[in-house]
């Protein structure tokens, strides 16, 4: 199998949907069409999505805003079954308990991308790494600026990659903290997804995500309430530190008290 | 007029030869088409440019490698009579005695870039500046990434840019140092140009450009030999320390006389 990536004008690119919304952005100002595969209530792989075809898949994995996590299993069967590339983008994969590393190493079309935005706690940084096929990776290095990174990003991730045991603890903290956040949703009655993100995304009755949202933000508490198709009654929750999490239950709580929209 | 800026299939860019070699390898990944009009020997302006038809000019001014100013009247009219937008790139600026802000406030087709890495000697940064017209930086918010630059760079870039002495005073020095390497130059039998920035572009009889280049080089000094056509009788010097450039006169001197190439 060859991978082809093409997203200029004429290029095709497939994605599921709802998944990070800059793969579309960046697709529309390429001029690529697009493709997209709804993502069941449960974020299960969309079925379709194995039948898609195209010259690029993005599947952000875990995806967001869901923090569902696709096994590395399935992710080879769809890279398997499909004729371009797959970017598989683990921006996330610190909180997960498993990553597409190994079909980077063993499948022709696969590419794993990664952040030092997350787990690293180096968002300003803007520093990211791309694991894949020599080939492509060549490939990759004939159109890329000439110019590399900056001194001091290159210094700062040099340091943060080797300092993984940094890493581990920070995302250990927040996969417990993860843990009661859900625990915590749950016994409030709201519909809330697994998570192997630093987020969790908790559905709320009605039009009440929204209204939530602005409670909490009235608050000065801060989460994302999108107003998108399959997405509009939910809200994500960025796991903060413990008081953060406590303060946000708390309001919570009280929003949904006094709107008696407690389940 | 509107100014047009298109450089993917189909687009057209502008821009004398020789000059910066990123403009053309930029130009061919975008996969645009492209017109080049021949510097004369003292690079003054090619005539020819200024009834060349394109989306794109691009004028590196000063020049490189030659060193060379168009004076900002002379842009004007170029640009007055250009259908496309034309994009002055000042990285070396600070070392010439003009510049052409006052025509990207003016013009509605003129933009000016300018670089942290010459006269701020920030090169491992990787930090620029656009000026131009509302309409036209409006449009590139529209396609530039998303993400900013790093904080790290943010913050090093705001400090250079108040940091004006600085830049005045290190820019001053080397324009001490340029004139007395030219004036060395000339001394030698050397034909050489009038520099605007940090590099001075000296030629040398037969080939011996390519021969002293390889001579500095067995010395561990590092002159550019560029093996490219208009240019393969020169070599582009750059205004090191004082030290650094008596060092360079010397073994260049003393190439000459082993081959007997002084004039």
């Amino acid at each position: 199998m060859i991978a082809r990536a093409f997203l200029g004008e004429g290029g095709r690119a497939v994605f599921p949907y709802p998944t990070y919304s800059l793969y579309l952005t960046v697709c529309e100002i390429q001029g690529a069409s697009i493709e997209t595969c709804d993502y069941q209530r449960d974020f299960r792989l969309p079925e379709r999505l194995s039948s898609a075809r195209g010259d690029v898949m993005f599947l952000c994995n875990p995806n967001s805003p869901s923090g569902s996590f696709i096994p590395p299993g399935e992710v080879e069967n769809l890279a398997r079954g499909f004729d371009g590339l797959v970017v598989v983008d683990e921006a996330y994969v610190e909180f997960a308990d498993a990553d597409g590393l190994d079909l980077a190493r063993r499948l022709d079309n696969v590419v794993v991308i990664r952040s030092f935005s997350k787990s690293h706690s180096l968002a300003g940084l803007r520093i990211g790494l791309l694991f894949g096929p020599e080939r492509i990776v060549a490939g990759l290095r004939k159109v890329k600026d000439s110019y590399n990174l900056d001194r001091l990003t290159l210094a700062a991730g040099e340091a943060a990659v080797r300092d993984v045991e940094w890493v581990r603890a920070n995302a250990a903290k927040i996969r417990a903290t993860r843990s009661r956040l859900i625990s915590r949703l749950r016994a409030m009655g709201l519909e809330t997804l697994d998570s192997s993100a630093n987020f969790v995304l908790a559905r709320l009755p009605g039009d009440l995500a929204r209204k939530a949202c602005g409670f909490l933000k009235s608050r000065n508490i801060f989460v994302r309430y999108f107003d998108a198709r399959l997405l509009d009654d939910a809200l994500r929750i960025t796991v903060g530190t413990d008081s953060e999490t406590d303060a946000m239950l708390g309001a919570l709580e009280e929003f949904l008290e006094g709107v008696g929209g407690r389940g």
